[in-house]
C-alpha cells in the first residue's frame, strides 16, 4: 500500500485488501468488527449533503474521477487524532467516544446475511435458518451441526425453559430441504442388483461382475427432486414395440424404495476422500423414491444408463436425519463376498438398524431393513471421488433400492411382480405396476428404548400421463 | 388493506401487497420508480437520529412492538399533502417540489442489482455483465440476446463511433462463462458409436438397436466442468486386472471431440418440448472435451453407464458462440436409416456447418465436420423433456463425440487407435492414449464469404495421477 501523508509518499506491505476490514483509525491499523453488533448509523447508499470532509486513503478506480474507496475524516481532519497516532506506539486500539470513521464507495454496499438475519437468543446458525433452503446452514460445518443438535436437544427436553416457538405439523407447509446440487443414485443392494439383473439379463449375468467390487452409481436429474406430497404424472416416452419404437405413456412405471444421503461439504476438484473423510462429510439421510419408467428403462439403457427413464421425478422426505441422531443404530450391511480394495476399506461398520418399507394406496406392501445393503453412504462417497470429482454441499446420493430377498421385502414393483409376470393383491384387486391415481407412501423408522425416530412421509400420488 | 386515518377505520382492496410500490403519496396511490434513476438520498440502513415522524401506515409483524414496514411522514404530517389528498381527486400524481415520503421497515433493503449495476450507455443487460456468470443474462430470455447482439455488432462495426472499452485477448483471464446447473452427454456421432460399439461390444452389437431411433444420453457431473486452460490431473481408478480388479492410475486417458449446447431458458417440470421450442431455448454453443478414461469405463459401465470414468474433468471453451452468429451456417445432418417418431421430428435443418478437429501437443490429429452427427441439439433437448424432466437455464448438453468414418476424422484415441491395438505417430513417437504433459486443443471454426467464427480455446495438459 502507497499512501501520501504530509506531502510525502509512505509505503507498506499488508496481507490483505483494505476493503478486508470494516474500520481503520489513525495511521491506519485495520480493525475488525463483529457485524451483527456493528451498527452503521446512516449508512448513505447514493450521496450526502456534507461536503466537509477530508479524504486520508484512496484506491483509485480505471475510471476518471472515480475511487473504488475512499477512506475519509468527515468534517475535516481530526487534529487530536492525527496527534496521537503520530506520536503513540503503532498497535491496533479502540477507538472510543468520538466520531466514527466514513468510507466512501462506488461498490454498493450490502448487510450481510449474517447482519441482518441473526436470530438473537435462542439460536444462532449465522442466519441461515432464514434461508428457503438449508444448504447454508450445512455449509457451515460438522461443528456447527453439533452445536444447534445440542442447543435444539435443550431446548426441547422435558421441564426446558426456553421457549422455542413451535407449530403444529399440520400447520406447516414442508419445503425441499435442500436446494439439490447434484443426483446421484447407486445400487447397493444385492437382492435388487440381481433380481432386476436376471429380469433384463438372464440368472447368467445377473449381477455384474464389478458388483462385488465396488458401489456402481450413475449421475441422475438433480432438477427433478420434488419434496414428499408433489404430484408425478406418467411420463410418454420410447417403448419397445412389435415393429419397433412406439411412443405412449408408460406402461410399466415403478417406485424405488432408497435412502438419500446429503452430502454437507465441499470437495475440491483433484481431491480423494476416504471412507473415513466422507463419512464425517455426510450430513445426514431422507427417504428417497427413485420413480422409473421401467419400459422406457429397458428400451434407452444399453450402453449408457437408465436417462428419460429416471427424470420423471425423484421424491424425498421434507426433513433430514442427522447422522447423529443414528449413531445409536449403526450397525454392520451385508456380508462380503470378496475383500474389497483399500480405498474402499470402512474401519467401523457405516450402516444404520432402520427399518425400512412402502405402501401402496394405504396397504403395506413391503418392510425390511437399510442394513441389507452392500455399500454404505461413505463408501458410495469415496467411490464418487476415486476420479477426483468435486463433490459440493447439497449433493444427493440415493443409496439405491433396499431390497431384502423375500417377496415382501422388494423396494420395487419390478422384482416385487416379476417384471409384471406375477401379480399382486392390493385392496384386493390383482395388480404389477402403478397405476393413474395410485399413491405411494416410503417409511423408515429406528427404534431405541423408549423413542423412535421417524423419517417424515415420502408420497406421490400418479396423475395421467399428458398425451 | 385497513388503515385508520382521523380516528376511523377505512377499508380498501389492493390486488398486491404495499411492498410492491416503492412510493406513496397523499391518499395511498401507489407509484413505481425506475430503480435506475430512482435516488434514496441518505436510506437509513440501521436508525436514524431524528424522531419527529407521524407514521401513516403500519403493516404490524408477528413480533410485538415490530412492524413489517411503517410509512412515514418525516418531521410530522404535511398539511399541504393532506388537504390535496382529500379534496383532489383520487387518480395517481407526481409529487414534485417537496420532500420526499420516508417508511421504515425491519427488513433489510438492498438495491437491485439492476440499479446497481446498470452499465449506463452504451449496453444495457440490466446489470447482468458485471456478474460472474452469463445465467443471469442468458435468462432474460431470446428476445434480450438478439437486441444485444444487435448493439454489439453497431459498437464493433467498422466506422462505429461508439466507444467500447476493449481489451487484448492476451491481458484477459477467461473464465467458466456459465454457472453448469446441469450437465447431459449424448453419443449422437454413427461412426462414434458404431466404432466404440465394436470394441466393447464386437460388431454384431456395435450399434445399440435404439441408437437410430432415440438420441442416446447420461447425466454427466456438472461439478467437474471446467474452463479452458485447466489442468486435468490423471485420475485413479478400479481397472480389470488378470485376477480381479486393480487400484490404478488410469493406462487409457482419452478426450472427446464435442460441442456443448447451452440451455437458455426454464422448462417446468411435466413439459415436453418439441424440436421446435427446444431450438429457440438454445442460447449458443462452446468446444466441449469430456475427458474419459476407458480403462475405469470398461469396467464400472454396465449396466448404469459411465460414472468416475468420465468425473475427472470436462473442458468447454471460455465463450458462447451465439445460435444466431451460426444461423448462416445452418445446414443438414447425417442420413437417416429410417423415421423419427414424430416428436423427433426436425422441420428444418438442425446441424451447422462447422470444421472440428483437434491437436495434440501442436500436432493436427483429426479434422472433420460437425454436420456428420445424426441428432441435432434441438432433438436431444426436445427428448431430453420427453419424460417431463425440466431444464434450467445454464444446462449443458454435449453433443457427443464428433467422428467422421475415416480414422483421422475420429474425435477420440479409442476410436483412432482402436482401444491401443493400432498406435498413431505423434511428433515422431508411436502413440496409443494421453499421456502425462501432453496437452489436446480441441478448435471449430465456421467460415463464411470474408468472415471467421472461431470458437475460441479449449485446451487442457494432464497432470500425472497423485497416489
Amino acid at each position: 500500500m502507497v499512501i501520501k501523508w504530509c506531502g510525502r509518499f509512505h509505503e507498506t506491505w499488508i496481507g490483505h485488501s483494505p476493503l478486508d476490514v470494516v474500520s481503520w483509525h489513525g495511521n491506519y491499523c485495520p480493525c475488525k468488527y463483529d457485524l451483527r453488533t456493528y451498527s452503521p448509523v446512516g449508512a448513505i447508499l447514493f450521496d450526502h449533503p456534507d461536503p466537509s470532509i477530508f479524504t486520508v486513503l484512496t484506491a483509485p478506480s480505471g475510471q476518471e474521477r472515480t475511487a473504488n474507496i475512499d477512506f475519509v475524516l468527515p468534517h475535516g481532519p481530526d487534529r487530536d487524532a492525527f496527534e496521537h497516532a503520530t506520536s503513540g506506539a503503532l498497535k491496533p486500539e479502540k477507538f472510543d467516544e468520538t466520531m466514527s470513521f466514513m468510507f466512501e464507495t462506488r461498490f454498493p454496499q450490502h448487510l450481510t446475511e449474517y447482519a441482518a438475519r441473526e436470530a438473537r437468543g435462542l439460536l444462532d446458525a449465522g442466519g441461515t435458518f432464514a434461508e428457503p433452503r438449508l444448504n447454508g446452514f450445512i455449509a457451515r460445518g460438522r461443528a456447527e451441526w453439533g452445536r444447534i443438535r445440542a442447543a435444539l436437544t435443550a431446548l426441547l427436553a422435558e421441564g426446558a425453559t426456553g421457549e422455542l416457538p413451535l407449530l403444529p405439523l399440520a400447520q406447516a407447509r414442508m419445503y425441499l430441504p435442500i436446494r439439490v446440487t447434484e443426483f446421484t443414485d447407486f445400487y447397493a443392494s444385492r437382492s435388487h442388483a440381481f433380481n432386476v439383473g436376471m429380469l433384463f439379463r438372464g440368472p447368467e449375468n445377473a449381477l455384474p461382475p464389478q458388483w462385488t467390487h465396488m458401489p456402481i452409481g450413475y449421475n441422475g436429474r438433480a432438477s427433478s427432486v420434488v419434496v414428499s406430497g408433489t404430484a408425478i404424472t406418467r411420463p410418454m416416452g420410447q417403448v419397445r414395440g412389435p415393429d419397433g419404437p412406439v411412443w405412449a405413456p408408460s406402461g410399466r412405471l415403478d417406485l424405488e424404495l432408497e435412502l438419500g444421503a446429503i452430502v454437507g461439504a465441499d470437495s475440491p476438484m483433484g481431491t480423494r476422500l476416504s471412507v473415513e473423510d466422507a463419512e464425517a462429510m455426510i450430513f445426514g439421510y431422507v427417504l428417497l423414491n427413485d420413480w422409473s419408467a421401467r419400459d422406457v428403462q429397458a428400451w434407452e439403457y444399453q450402453p449408457l444408463g437408465p436417462f428419460q427413464s429416471k427424470a420423471l421425478g425423484t421424491t424425498i422426505s421434507p426433513w433430514i436425519v442427522t447422522v447423529a441422531a443414528l449413531e445409536p443404530f449403526r450397525c454392520a450391511g451385508a456380508p462380503r463376498s470378496n475383500p474389497l480394495l483399500p480405498y474402499l476399506h470402512e474401519e467401523r461398520p457405516g450402516f444404520f438398524d432402520l427399518t425400512v418399507g412402502w405402501s401402496m394406496n394405504g396397504q403395506p406392501m413391503a418392510r425390511t431393513n437399510y442394513n441389507v445393503m452392500y455399500y454404505s453412504s461413505a463408501q458410495q462417497l469415496a467411490h464418487h471421488t476415486e476420479s477426483g470429482c468435486p463433490m459440493r454441499v447439497g449433493d444427493l446420493l440415493g443409496s439405491g433400492t433396499i431390497s431384502g430377498p423375500a417377496r415382501d421385502q422388494t423396494g420395487a414393483l419390478l422384482e416385487m411382480t416379476e417384471n409384471g409376470k406375477a401379480p399382486v393383491m392390493v385392496n384386493g384387486a390383482p395388480r404389477t405396476f402403478i397405476e393413474d391415481g395410485d399413491e405411494i407412501a416410503l417409511f423408515a423408522e429406528a427404534r431405541g428404548e423408549g423413542y423412535r425416530i421417524g423419517f417424515g412421509p415420502c408420497t406421490g400420488r400418479i396423475l395421467p400421463a399428458k398425451a
